[in-house]
This record gives C-alpha cells, structure tokens and sequence, in this order.
C-alpha cells in the first residue's frame, strides 16, 4: 500500500515554511521548544518534511485528505450512535467523525434544558417504571424510521435495555418526545428495531423474568420466568408510539439476544437469535457455575422466527391475554399457531441481520468460527409444510437446522454482527480475533479480513441496514482503545474506526474517539436524507408541534398573574433582555413562568437559567417552555440566559425574590 | 497562501486507483449511486485529484496533514473545556481536535456511574445549596493547577456561575472529588482561577445579592447586595479544597465579571473587572430600560486590585465577620486597609488578563474598540504612596485611569478575553466584528486580525495561563456555528477553531463542532505533564484514595450478610461474572452492595446495572464501590456488566428478587 510523492512536490515558498516550522516544532519542542524549531527548516519544503515532521505515512496523508472536510462544508453522512450507559443518542459526521451534537434521551441533559423544569420532564417523567422515576438507561440499538424499507429520516428509536423501554426522537429538531416503559419485562436487547415501513417498533426482551415483573423464585424459572417480543404500534402522523394498538409476543425463558425485521419477501416476519437455552440461572456463592459457562453448554441454542403479520391478525382476532394492561399472545397460541418457530443456532449465537435482498438471516456465534446463513424461503416452506423436527417443552415446533439454512460461512474466532455493501459482500464483526472479516454473500467466503482496535463489538455500515446499502463506508465499533489514544485516566474512550470499503482491500482511514458512553450499535445515513427545522414556530411547544396556549408573541404581552398562592408569570427573550426581569413571590408559592423566545434568526437561541431551584431551559428561535416550581426557599435569586446570545450577553438577567413567610 | 502542487505527484498505481474511486464517489453519488462512480477514474491518480474530488483546496491539505493524529498515536495537548450549561467538563486532544473523554463534574454521568447509587453519589450532595440538592450547572472557567506559575497537571478547577460552587477534578483518574458550595453568592463568574502555587482556587461572584442569600428588596440593592471574592484555601496533599481555612472579600454591588490572580511580581494580588458599577436592577415590565442599556450608561467601570496576601493578613488578624459560617473581610476595612482598590475601565468592560510576565492586566470593552493595559507597577506605587483621586460610595479608594496604565491597544470594536504567546504577542477575541487580532505587547499595535466563525467569545492559547506559554497554537471558541457543519436541529453546536501561529500569519486549521453544552473557558497543557494511572489499586475507593475498608480481594470472601432488615453483599466482578449472582431480599429491606472489581488490566472495565433500581456504577480495573438503596419495589430484577467485556459479556448477570411483604 505505497503511495509515491515525488520531491518535485513543493508547498509554495511561505506557506511550507510556516507547515513545516510548525510541525517540527512536535519534534523538536521537548529539546529546543518552538523558538528554536521556528524557521529551522528555511522558506520552503516539501509535503514529504511536513509528513516526516509529524511522523505521517503516506497512508495517513491519503487518510487525512479522504477524513478532512473544511468548516462551511458539511459532512456527507450522519451516524446515529447509541450512547450506551450515558442514556443518550450521539450523532457523528462522517467521513470526518467529528461529534456533532449528544441528543439527551433517557438521562437529564442541561445544555438542552432536557428535565430541568421544563415540558421535557413530562418525557422523562412518562419513563417511569414501577412508579419510579428513572434517570439513565443502557442505550443498545438505535433505529431510524424506514419506507418501503429506506431510511426516510424522519424519527429515529432506541431502546434502554436496563430498564426496558424505548424513546423515539424526531429529527425535524432533534429532540426526544417519548418514552415508552415496556410494563413486561426488566430488560430489553433486541431492539428497537422497525419493519420496512416503521408500522411497529419492534422491542425484544433479553433476561427473562415473570411477565409483568411480578416476584417468583428462580426455582420457577423454568415454569414461570418468560421473554416477550412487542410490537410497539407507530403513528407517523402523531410521531408517537399508540401504546393502545401495540402488543407482544409471548418467548420462551430462552435468554432472546438481537432482532431484525424481514423485508422485501420477508416482510411480515421478525428474527431474534438467542443464547442460555440450558436456562442456567448461576449460584456463583454456592460454588454452581457462573451463567457464562452454564449457558455455553449447549451446542445449539434457537433462532426465534415470529410471524408477526399473523401475531397481529390473532391479537385482532381476540386471542391475546392481558398483562399489566398489554395484550400478549400466549406461547401456546404463538406454538400452535404457527406465530413461533425455532430453529437451531451453533455455539453462543450473536447478531441476526437480514440482507438486504430480506431472503436470508446471518447470525454469529461468540464461540463459533462461522457465520450461519439462514434461508428465508427454507425456512417458510418448512413452516408453510408443518416440516418440524420437534417441539420443545412449551411447544413450540422446532425446524431442523440443515434444512433451514443456506450455508455456513468460516470467519474465524467469534464472529457476532454482520452489515452489507452495495456490491454483494457482507462485513462480519470478529471480537476475539479483533477484525472485520469480508465475505462474499454470493459464494459465502472469506475474501478478507482486517484487524481492528481493539475487540470490535458491532459494525455498521452506510445505510446498512436498508434493502439499499451506499457500500463506501463501514465502521468498526471497538470496545477497547488501550494504545490508541492520549490517555485520559482508567476510564477508556471506545474507538469508532472509519473502513474505506471502495478499494480491493479495505482500509483504515481514521480512529474516533468515544468518550461518553459506550456505544452499541449504531446507524449511518446520508446527509441529503434529514430535513432538520433550524426554528420553531413563533411561540411553538416542541412537544405538541402547536403554539402554546400560554405563549407570549409580543413583548407587550408580557405579565405577571396572582391567584392566591399562584403566580403565573408569562414572559418573553429576546436579545437581550427579558421581559419581566424582577419577578417577587412568597415563600411557598407555586410559580409557572410560561417563557416564548421572540427570536426567529437560526443559531440565535437563548436560555433560562434559575439559580440555586435546580431550573434551567434552553429557548431555540420561537420556542415556548412551560416551567412550574414551589418557592421553597426564601431568599434573592438571579436569573439569566445561559447562551452568549449577544455583545452584553452578562446582562441578559434579572432577579427572583421568594419572600419569607 | 497558495501552496502549489506539481502534476509530478503520483500517489501510486493501485492505493489511489482506491482514493479517488472512494473520493469521487462524494461528487457522483447525488447522480449515479457509488457504484457508478467506483473505478470511474481508472487504476492511477494524483493528489490534486483526490483534492478536486472533495474539493480541497491546498491550504485545505495542509491543515488536513497537520491536524491528522493515526490511531495509536497520541495528541500533543491536551483541552480541558468548561460544559458550559452542561454542567461537565470536555477533554480535547490538540491538534487533531477529537474530544476525548466528557468528565462528569456538576451533572451525573451515568457511563462513568457518576451519581447512580455509587460512591460519587456523596460528591454531588455535598454540592446542594440551600439544603437542596442541584443536578446542573452553568460551568465556565476552567483553571489547571499550577507550580511556580507552570501548569503541574495534577488537578483541574471548575466554577459553577448557576449555583455559585467550585468543583476540583483529579487528573490521575479524571474524576471529580469535590464540590464545594459557596454559602454567600447566588452566582459565580469569575472562578476557578488559581494562584502561582495553588494556594487557592479564587472564585468571584457575579450578580450582586445579600451575602448569605438572605432576602432584601431590590430597593435595598445599593445599601444590601454585595459581591464577594472567595479564597479557598486548596490542600494540594489532601487533593480538596479546605472549606475551613478559606475566607472572603465582600465587594461592593458592581457586578463583578472575570478575574486573573497575579504572577511573578504581581503574585498575592488578583484582579477583577466588573460592569454595571450604575446598579441598573432593569424593570421591564414596568417600562423600565433593561439591564443591559441600564448597565450601558457609565463611561467607566472598575476594575478590582485586590492585595489577597493582605487580605490573608487581616482575616487572620481576626478583622473578619462570619456570615453563614464563613470569614468575610468587610468593604469597610478592605478599603481603609488597601487591600481593595478601583480604577477605570472603559465601555462595559469584559475579560480580565494578566501578562505572563505578571506586569500587567489587560481588559476589553464590550461597547469599546481597545483592549486597556493596565500597568502592575504603577498601580502598586499609586497604593503604596496612598495617591487616590478619590473614594466611591463605600469608600474604596479610586486610582487616577491615565496614572495607572501602560496604554490603550486599537483592536476593533468588541474587545473580550487576550491570551498570549511565547514571542511577545497577544490574543484577543473580539466578539462583534468576530475575528480574532494579534497585537504586539512591546509596542501595543496590531499587528494582524483574522476572521473567525461566528462571534468568538473566548479564546485560549497553549499553555497561555503560565508564566511561559507555548505559543504554537490559539483556539478560537466561537459562540455561533450557522453554517459551518451539517444541520442538527434549531440547537447548533459551538464552534472551536484550531488557529495555527507559527507562521506570519495566522490560520485556521479546522473547525471542531462541539456538540454538547456550551463552553465559555478552556486551557491547553502539554500531554507529557499529565501522569493518569490506567488501574486502581486492588479494592481503592477513588473518593477516599485508599483501599476501602469493605472491599472483597477476593472471590472466595464473598459473602451476603444479614441483619435483621439490612442486607450487606460483599460482591466481586471479574470476566465474565458476580459473586454472587443471585441476591433476595425482602421488601423494605435496606441493600449496601460492596463491589469490588478484580480486574488489573488496562482498560478492563466492567460495570454494574440494577434493573429498575437507578443503580449503575462503572468498575475501572481494581475500584471498589459501596452502593446502598431500600428494596422498595418487589419483583425480579436482572443485574448486569454494563460493558462489552468479553466475548461472554451478556453472560455475566445475575438476579436481584424482592419477596414481597
């Protein structure tokens, strides 16, 4: 992988002379420091001493020019990371892998205003489970909106797989307007992933627990301890999860693991791969094995293979029980049905994709050296027949695998989630041996593999998870940096590495970073696709889409109301005053301040800041908030915007009194 | 700046037959698709074409080659950025601009398990003011510690302008082990500056309110607000601020803005700019001119000369009263005394700086066009010799403008924050005519303004602080970004600007959009000064620095123990398990988990989640945790690693049931 620069290469006179002092100064600053390196080079050089300089390759020249967009151009995809334990989604530019902005979702965010007073803490609020309030989540598998099986851009979905819930951000502001607890389970992992026309949200459970959370002992595991598969119903038209339309499928206390809907021919169905059919429980203090070798016995754990279309007609058809007020289809049904099939999955399965053409499921193995193919049409015919090999103990009808699958494809150690190009080759992650493996999903080989660093967990790729990849871009997602970067204490950033997938080889062309979270899986789609609003509405709720009923469009508007010990304070920002900016109260007085941005310029946002009550929004162009407190304690208190929104941005402030009773 | 390259460069046959396939791809992929535009440019290639490809320009590849940092190589600086309303601090590696690492310090962090249920949980308490607890902030000034005026990078400084507190973050492990309300202010600005040798992390207030928080009404501002300048007293042994030998300077109610503590000759002074010295309290709602034209009127403001070493003095002479527990040295006799002085400052002054070399202070004007000199020693002669023009209304002595600076600089209209280099040049920004101008320190001219994007609020310069900065590199930290990345809704990401100084003229590198909160300052210190550890020792507790008293070393000592309704769980995590794995209680039980990690290997980290239970603590390699919560809720609750540890890592869980009562 030469890449030749010729000496007649000469970086214009001045410019170079500037290049080159700079860069030795890397060099040379420990010994001499910048002075002394200044100007030690002369007036000109050469790409190749800048290069020689900073220590580059020509490689990473070649990287750098393909990873380097300037300011004023904007990047050519965007990747929708999850956040992992940070509870957040984190959107990157790529090629550049510049972090473009941390959504807040399931955990509090300032800088928005996101649960600090405000109408966002309905959202959070509504994220409750158990009456208990929650304030982060383990964010696993973001999903945008499709049509007809194409990202649209329109919403994306992740799910929080710590307490079983699932949020839905609107990408006209970015912005996250709800969150949906799972009322079944304890914990989710497969999800949230959607069918080709984002009618459901699909969340799969992963530890199993008694359906509705309710306490049994783990001696009834087997008896009473469940997975469940919902379908979250999506109403485009609202952007909202209708949690009255959706329903779930009741699953086996096989440990269910990753989902993917069926397109294309597989349309109407879901997979979900899963692992801990021994239904090992561990007992580590009394010296039973622990569950990581409990459940690696088996040889073969089960495909799950769910025909949700016909789920859904059963459920209208009245044949769902009720949970905690959702509708679950009971296994038996689900069994007998024909909703449920099972079929074999070597070693540790993890991962199940779709490709793209929706005929076939690959599904890796944490302790296999193969990837497995699974042939939709096989396997529907099989159902279709009634071929079943068996049942198992909660009857449900199992295929045989050989008759089920396509082929096997060798990897290597531990391969676990697979991505697709626009030119017929898959990308398999391979965390023990720490690559990405490219295989041909043609003749099913190996055609080559590249190391990553370190351990790569998933793997994304350009609009990968379409019935239409861009191909170009694939990106490692490595759950260890060790070497990689400056260190920055024992808690390690994880490593997004950008693959160039255009050549004959795949290349590295830039690591990236991650330090918040730990990202799971991730999405990337392209720039030209997301229509993001740069302002509201004059007086807009983000979380209605409508003008506020309380909003104040005019400063004249602007006014404090006494009902008793209730004081509604209607208000107005703008650049740079508020209006009012003294606001007095008595000590136990409930306060709302109904706050409209008069702002409609893009970029020209505001905040409100109230110290020491814990209250703080940020006001985007034409944006209302809604903030309602007790003043609980008397005192002096200022207030002010939070943004340097202007020359005299300090002055943007006011004071809020709480007479003591 | 052109910089030309010859057609001679020939990036070699194959590698580039790649590039260009993949760079062209950008063009063509709107019309074609990808796959069109692969191979369209045959199997050889140049540089520029790759350039023209992605639309380069040279000066485009030169910053590309000089800010371009391969995987495995580390940055050359390190940025500690204040969150600005995030309330957290961000890590930023130089030059390749990646942010690194977001600290948790005001808001939990729930990755880092910052505030969820651990031991950090007593950080953040202990941070409530009014006895209540405060989940953000608005952080702004970032200050390293600092040895004979040099960054040491042991520990980092943050002010909380929101809520008035001071936070201090270990940069062994980057962990925040202290935060530190302020009983006096309601609000903070200028802060966290630290003196030559961190004798103490100075903290200056900002609106003026009662000291103590006490309430009085707007009427009495003039006779009842104040301001202060805290001194806290920094135990660089113990690692913590000592709340106990620090004290304050009550100021008058002109609302004080930046501060900068002497250095060098001028080391036990400290300097604060102020605005607003007309008392303006705005009034909107009842027609009344806002703060900010309020605050507008007076041609000049004060800046403080504050003799802090005096100060020191006095309040150990037992001239201090105590006001909510906290030494105050009274306006009264800090004026009588001289250890508070005024002199002018022009048009809404912003920004306060002192020189390296420690002899002057240099401050701009919001509404003015120069950046104002002032000079330490004849400030210091017109205190010694007692040479006032006069007193202001709470008789603080008052110096002659003309007698007590070096000179006035012609910057351009909107001066604010000046930094500096190793050559004898200063930085500042400037906020309305958005550039930023180098001007000379010897003579005081500007020498040169570059055009930054948009509305630069602070700047910072490499190791700029010190009594000898790098020179090398100046950030620009633009406020406004429009249109300079790709969309992301109506809240646009600040902009920092890698500004290249080395040459004759200065160039912008690249953009760095920073995508959560909005920082104000930042500073830059060399990798090589910072000494993170990589691993705990065996069972440390990161809060108390020693081995905890309840930790478990080893698997076998393990153990659950019962008192009555309290429930003690001695726990381990190794890959890929817990001892134990299966925890029941009873409800109403109180449940203390001692969790110790065994690992010892770099970037080994597990972490542990509690379903349901708002539990989430991160393990680095060797830390221990003590989590305690009530089992309120009964049911069955997995636990589990929240990190990618191992290929098994889904495997190590466990079960916590609560028994219903």
């Amino acid at each position: 992988m030469q890449l030749s620069i010729g000496k007649a290469l000469v970086m214009g006179g001045a410019v170079l002379g500037v290049a080159v002092a700079a860069a030795s100064c890397e060099n040379k600053a420990e010994q001499k420091g910048p002075q002394a390196a200044s100007g030690a080079l002369g007036a000109s050089a050469s790409l190749k001493q800048l290069m020689d300089s900073r220590g580059l390759s020509e490689a990473d020249v070649e990287a750098a020019v393909k990873t380097y967009v300037p300011g004023g151009k904007g990047d050519e995809y965007m990747i929708f990371a999850s956040g992992g334990h940070s509870g957040q989604v984190l959107v990157i530019g790529v090629p550049s892998m510049r972090l473009l902005k941390v959504i807040g979702v399931f955990s509090p965010e300032p800088w928005q205003g996101y649960g600090y007073g405000g109408e966002s803490d309905k959202v959070l609020a509504a994220g409750a489970q158990n009456g208990k309030k929650i304030s982060w989540a383990d964010v696993h598998h973001p999903n945008l909106s499709e049509t007809k099986g194409d990202y649209d851009g329109q919403f994306l979905f992740v799910n929080d797989k710590a307490n079983g819930r699932v949020a839905v951000v609107d990408l006209t502001d970015f912005v996250t307007k709800q969150i949906v607890p799972n009322p079944l389970v304890a914990s989710d992992h497969g999800g949230a992933f959607v069918d080709p026309n984002t009618e459901y949200v699909i969340e799969t459970s992963q530890y199993p627990a008694p359906l509705g959370r309710a306490y049994e002992p783990l001696s009834e595991y087997k008896n009473k301890y469940r997975g469940v598969a919902m379908f979250w119903k999506f109403d485009r038209q609202k952007g909202r999860i209708d949690v009255e339309k959706s329903f779930a499928v009741e699953l086996p206390p096989y440990t269910q693991d990753l989902a993917d809907a069926g397109k294309l021919g597989s349309d109407g169905w879901a997979f979900i791969n899963s692992f801990n059919t021994e239904m090992a429980i561990g007992g580590t203090l009394e010296g039973k094995p622990p569950i990581e070798s409990g459940a690696s016995k088996n040889d073969m754990d089960y495909l799950h293979v769910i025909n949700w279309k016909k789920a859904e007609q059963l459920v209208k058809d009245g044949k769902a029980t009720t949970i905690k007020g959702m509708k679950v289809l009971p296994l038996k049904v689900s069994g007998e049905e024909g909703v449920l099939t099972l079929v074999g999955e070597p070693k540790s399965p993890h991962g199940c994709d779709v490709t793209p053409d929706g005929t076939a499921v690959v599904v890796g193995g944490k302790l296999d050296t193969h990837a497995t193919v699974y042939d939709f049409a096989k396997m529907k015919a099989l159902i279709d027949q009634k071929k079943f090999e068996g049942k198992d103990d909660y009857g449900v009808p199992i295929m045989n695998f050989k008759e089920a699958i396509r082929g096997q494809v060798e990897i290597g150690l531990g391969p676990l989630h697979t991505v697709f190009d626009d030119k017929g080759f898959a990308y398999t992650s391979v965390f023990i041996e720490s690559v990405v493996a490219k295989w041909s999903l043609k003749d099913m080989k190996t055609v080559e593999k590249l190391p990553v660093h370190y351990n790569i967990g998933h793997i994304m790729a350009a609009e990968g998870d379409t019935v239409s990849p861009d191909g170009k871009y694939v990106v490692a997602m490595n759950k260890m940096s060790m070497d990689r970067f400056s260190k920055v204490g024992p808690l390690y950033p994880q490593n997004f590495q950008l693959v160039d997938t255009t050549g004959d080889q795949m290349r590295i062309l830039i690591d990236a970073p991650i330090g918040i979270g730990e990202p799971h899986y991730s999405q990337m789609i392209k720039i030209d696709k997301l229509k993001p609003i740069s302002a509201y509405k004059p007086g807009e709720n983000p979380y209605t889409g409508h003008v506020d009923p309380n909003a104040v469009l005019k400063e004249k508007d602007a006014k404090i109301v006494r009902n008793g010990t209730t004081v509604d304070v209607y208000m107005t920002a703008i650049r740079s005053h508020f209006v009012p900016d003294q606001i007095e109260v008595n000590e136990g007085d409930t306060v709302n301040i109904h706050l409209t941005s008069l702002e409609s310029a893009e970029d020209q946002v505001h905040g409100f800041a109230l110290n020491m009550y814990n209250v703080n929004v940020s006001l985007e162009p034409g944006k209302h908030e809604n903030i309602s407190f007790k003043a609980d304690v008397p005192g002096v208190f200022p207030f002010f915007c939070t943004e340097f929104c202007s020359a005299l941005h300090l002055e943007m402030a006011g004071y809020f009194l709480v007479k003591p009773k």
